[in-house]
Parts: structure tokens; sequence; C-alpha cells
């Protein structure tokens, strides 16, 4: 911690760092033994249909095979991610951020210390430290089944650029709040507050606060005057600094109000800082968060369920929540035990990524002699009975 | 057909291009039919979870959105991926081989019509024409969610190397059958000459043929003559080609028997030849197919279950049979109406992909107001109560 405060790191990034800080140490654990407890992920059948009697279909669980996973500096993801990979039979490869090499190599060494004493081999955790030998992993297409790359967009671009693996990317949190009209005040203050002061330097933290126009009077004042007495700047439309002026709402000491430039709805500050703009209403929101969000998590406060579920069935993102902070979206509070990441591709797994997210399937057909040519479409009279089997 | 027949084009391509050749045309549209039939599978809750109380997860399915499918020449799939695009609310643009050019414009044309008479808007299905502008498209990952070629081996992997865009790929069959020594000795001849015969383009025919070393006396002359006798031309290895001999099996008038070379074991011949050799036991046969097979579909013919559940769960494919012929791996004879092809990919989708692998899901989240300030891991105290709901 001093070592990484006097090399100059930024305060978000110290916060990532700092297993010490509040639960976070707890909270690994827990995850840990929570992954414990979860049911075998493999050999679960999925599906199964009778395609003709005693020609019995099933679709089975399995592991993906070697995960590469790249990941920025948070020590307690070497925690999650080995306890993921090991639950799901999985080998994994880990490379961490070199602001918290430190921290990896000791928990690197407890990893292996402790599967020692089982069946699985050693080899099925492994540390790589340099760059280097990344480039080198990537082009291991053969070998390798998928690249889980945790950290800013411009990574997860540049490793999907760079390799033909498939890559389960999980880039920037630029999640957005949008304040319906009819949102009841206190509740939509409070879920800005949590949304945006919670835990700023996390992928779900808001950085994008949208007001329908028709509330500007009745509830941006109170909601900007929160978020101010907590600290935060507001980066705001000329509409919204008008409406703040009228209000009389300033910055404070610790808060500035500025206007917003272009790139600052699509930035993610991972900081006390949230860009403000009025809209007209849910489709104008659903329009806004679809082109400027991440596809990560995008809260809307309403009383109206219709209001809520267009909003939900509208925005392109992995979590769509109705009355609640955009902080909920996390493997733990999901009840995935841990999660590798928060996934922000659109296949195989969206989301917080728990130990479903690290299997595939495979079909095991059981039969007693079937050829294809005795059936239509291949030649053949036969029909397919295909009858659903009770799992 | 004639104009293929005339420009040089391959046998096994022709038989690709002919949807008049046996039942083809029948069997597509009843694909498309079954598809119509398939329940929706968009809006489905997949997974259920209480967080707390009025705090409740739901995980929905949805559209993947944009899909660019790149296929070859098979004219029955733009109708198959057609509907099965329409059927899952994604928008889809296809390119398919210059081979089919024809067939592809008269049947676009078809698809245009029916949908002009739908709320569907017609430029929800798309066809590009040229491959310059598939390398554009190529570009658009902010635009196109997925990309599905279908194709060869080298098809797939040039894509996977040029693009952003998660590629789903759907590359060679290289499907093999193992005997084991206690297989039923007509059992084995059956799964093994319609596995090589009944289609020889199709990707899920077998190109390789393993048999146990205890069985060489015992079953592999009835199986090799069978498929002499049905034109199959063998590329054997020494040992195998000595035991042939012994036996006094020979290459008849339009299949020889050739010694195998290196290359012989990760060909897809698509076509009347068959790579023979000899393996050791189960063991021996998963390590030999998991060495060289596209992990597309393999078949062991066995009187045991145990040592099929040990094949099953060794053979890392996505399609693994025991006692039933490789030509089984099919959206249509799975039950799912029809495929966008048969993925050789691990994650996301593996095996026939039907409706199910064209959607992706989000996370709803419905409160009441919760923040996640007030839980464990977050600052607060509250615990998560993680109920399971009945979906």
């Amino acid at each position: 911690m001093e070592a990484a405060e006097k090399a100059n790191v930024a305060a978000p990034l110290i916060k990532r760092l700092d297993l010490s800080k509040g639960d976070k140490f707890d909270a690994m654990l827990q995850g840990v033994l929570d992954v414990a407890h979860l049911p075998d992920p493999i050999g679960k059948v999925t599906f199964a249909n009778r395609l003709d009697d005693c020609l019995d279909l099933y679709r089975v669980t399995c592991p993906i095979g070697v995960l590469l996973v790249i990941f920025e500096s948070r020590p307690e993801v070497i925690a999650n991610i080995t306890a993921l990979a090991i639950k799901s039979a999985n080998a994994v490869i880990l490379k961490g951020g070199k602001e918290s090499f430190h921290s990896f190599t000791a928990m690197s060494r407890l990893v292996r210390e402790a599967l020692a004493g089982t069946e699985i081999p050693p080899g099925a955790v492994q540390l790589v430290e340099s760059r280097q030998e990344v480039s080198e992993l990537l082009k291991q297409d053969k070998y390798i089944d998928l690249v889980v790359p945790r950290g800013s967009n411009e990574l997860v671009r540049s490793i999907k650029g760079g390799t033909k693996i498939p890559v389960l990317g999980h880039a920037d949190g630029l999640c957005s709040v949008y304040i319906h009209e009819d949102a009841d005040l206190d509740m939509a203050r409070r879920i800005v507050i949590d949304a945006k002061t919670n835990y700023v330097a996390g992928c779900n933290a808001a950085e994008s606060l949208l007001v329908q126009r028709s509330a500007l009077q009745s509830h941006l004042p109170t909601i900007a005057q929160a978020l101010i007495d907590a600290g935060v700047s507001l980066k705001v439309t000329p509409e919204i600094g008008e409406a703040l002026k009228l209000c009389g709402v300033e910055g404070a000491e610790n808060a500035a109000i500025m206007t917003a430039n272009d790139k600052d709805f699509d930035t993610e500050f991972l900081s006390l800082t949230m860009a403000v703009a009025a809209v007209g209403g849910v489709e104008d929101a659903i329009k806004h968060i679809n082109t400027h969000s991440s596809k990560h998590t995008d809260s809307i406060v309403t009383a109206s369920k219709e209001t809520a579920d267009k909003f939900m069935n509208g925005v392109d993102s992995s979590g769509v929540f109705w009355n609640a902070s955009t902080r909920f979206s996390d493997g733990f509070r999901y009840g995935f035990g841990t999660e590798v990441g928060i996934s922000t591709s659109k296949i195989h797994a969206r989301g917080p990524v728990g130990l479903e997210g690290l299997t595939c399937y495979q079909y095991q057909l059981r039969g007693n002699g079937q050829v294809a040519s005795d059936y239509i479409g291949a030649g053949g009279q036969k029909q397919f009975k295909h009858e659903k089997i009770d799992i």
C-alpha cells in the first residue's frame, strides 16, 4: 500500500489494490467458501430428447478446457478465479497487473500449497508474469480455449484484435441511472447516491444520470444537491446547468458543476464525477443508453411497471434494473458465490460470470445401432419421435 | 446444376448444390415449418433468484442482435438461417458461396416477398454479394454482434484472425468411429457404412476408422470388406494393411487399399475415402481422437456401458455417440427443427446450433428502492437471502 502511494498510483487504483479496506478481505474469503459449497457444475444434464426408441440424446455440461485470464490490479481476483476454475474443472493461466505483483505472488504460493494436498495437478493453476508471455499465449488457439480479459475497453479490444481464441470481454462499466417523472423522490436520491458513491472504482458504479425533462424541477434539485453534498462533481448539459441555476443549486467546496463536453457521456470516470443530461422520456433514455453505455448495467427509477418493462426490454445491457442501484450487478450479490468478472460480451455469458460461464456442454447420444439412412431426410422412412425426456 | 457441371465443379460440391437430390428440398421446407412451430425462444426466464424481499433477479432470454452469417454453397442454408434468425428476433446479414449465387438470389427474393406482408422490417434479412463487402462488415464490431462462418477450417481461422467480432466457428467435420473389441459385429459394420457413405459431403460423415488392436481379426475384415464393396478407398496404417492382407481383403474395381500418410488422419476427405488405424483400447482411441479430430462428432461401438462412458467423458468433441452413426449429429435429427450449422467452438453454442444458440440473455432486477450500501460486502449489515424463485 505504502509502496503504491509512493509510486504515485492514482487513488481509485489504490482503493482497488487494498485488500484490507472495509470488508474486502472477508468478502473474498466468503466468496471462495460460497463457491466450494455450490453444486458441482460439471456432468449436469441440461437438455434431453428421445430421438427414437433406444436413441436418447443428452446435453451434458463439461469444462471449457484451458482459460487464460488477464486481469487488472485487484488482488482478490486471483482467489475468486482460482476457486471458480477448480470448481468447474478448467485449467487456468493467470496474468495480473504489475501494481499488485507482490500480492499475486503471495496468493499464488498459497494456492499451490493448497493444491499440493489434493488430486488436482498443481499445473492446473499457473501464473505468468510478463507481457511477452501473454503475447505468446494469445497465439496458442490450438491449446487455449478462452481468454478472459478484465480491464479497460482498450485492453479488451486490443486482445480481441490480436488472437483467434474466443474472448469473453470484461470491459468498461459505463452505467447510468434514469429518473422517470413519476419516481419516488427519496428512492431516486438514495439509488443515485449509492450507484455513484458506494464504490467509485467499481465497474458497476454509475457514471451518467439521465433525468426526464418534466422532472427537472421536481426531482433534479434534490438529487443534484445530494450528489454535491457527497462530494460529486457534475458535468452537465447546458439545459441541466440552466435548471440547476434556476433552483439555486451550486457547486460546493469539493464538488463543482461544470459544462459537459462531447466525450463525458462516453467516459468511465471511476471517480466522484457524474455526467448529467435531460431526456424526453423512457424511449429517449433507452436511445441515449444504447448509444453511450457499455452495455453493462443501467437502472430506471419509476413507479410504473409498464414504463420499467419498456426500459428493461429496450435497453441492450447485461443488467437492466428497476428501482435498484446499479451496484447490485455483481456475482456475489446475484448469488453466484463469486465471479470471474462482469462480461460485456453478448455471447456465451453476459453480466456477472460465475461457474456456469466457465462451462460448456457436449451432446451424448446413446443408441443401440441406429443409422441415419433408416430415417427420413437421409434416405429412409423412419420418423424421429423427438419426445422430451424428463431430466 | 448443369452450369455447375460444365464449370468443372467437384462432385461433392455439386451434391451440396443440388436441392432436388433425394428429399433435400422437402427436408428444407419441413425444417422451416418445424422452426415456425417451435416455442418462442425470446423472453423466457431461465434463472430467477430472490436476492432479498422485493428484490428479485430474473435472467431473461433476448436476441443477440445483428448476425453476419458467411456460408458455403448449400442453398438450403438461406432458408434455414432466415427462419432461425426471424424466430429468434435477430437481424441477419447473409453471404453465400459464389457457386450457388443464382439459387441464393431467387430464395432471397422470396424471403423479401414473404417479409413484406409482416411487421418484420425487410432490412432485417440482407444478402451481401461480394467478398469486399464482407471485409468491411468484419470491421463493424460496434454494430455486428456475432459472425457465423460455415465452411473450411481455413475460412473460419482467417475470419477469427481478422475481426474483433465474436466468431461462432463451423469448421471441418473430422469425425471418427471407434470399434471396441466387444462390439456387435453387424452393428459396427452398419454404423461405419452409414457414417462413411450415407452423405459423404456432410460434415458429420466419418473420415477415420479406429479399430481396437484385439479386434483386427474378429471385426476389421468384415467392416473393411463392406466399405470396399460400398466403393470406399481405405488409407491404412502398415499394421492395418498387414492385417487385411492376412485375411485376404483386397481393393476392388472402385476402391483401393493404400498406405496412409501423416496427414490422412487430419484430412476431411468429403469423399468415399476413409483413414483406418489400430489403437490399443479406449484410452488410446480417446487420445487419437483428441489429437486428430476437429472436435465435431465421434462414435464408439461397444457392448459395455462403462467403456462407452469412459469414451464419452474423455473425448473433447461436441458430439460423443455410443452405438449410433455420427450422421445423427444434426439440428433436425436432434429435434431443433433446423440449424445454423454445427459449431466446433467451445463457448456459447456447441454442436448443432438451433434457436437457442441465437439467443443470449440479460439480467432484470426488480426492486423497490434497495441500495447496495445497506448490504454486507458494500458497507452495510443486511444479508442477502438468495432464495431460488420457481420459474
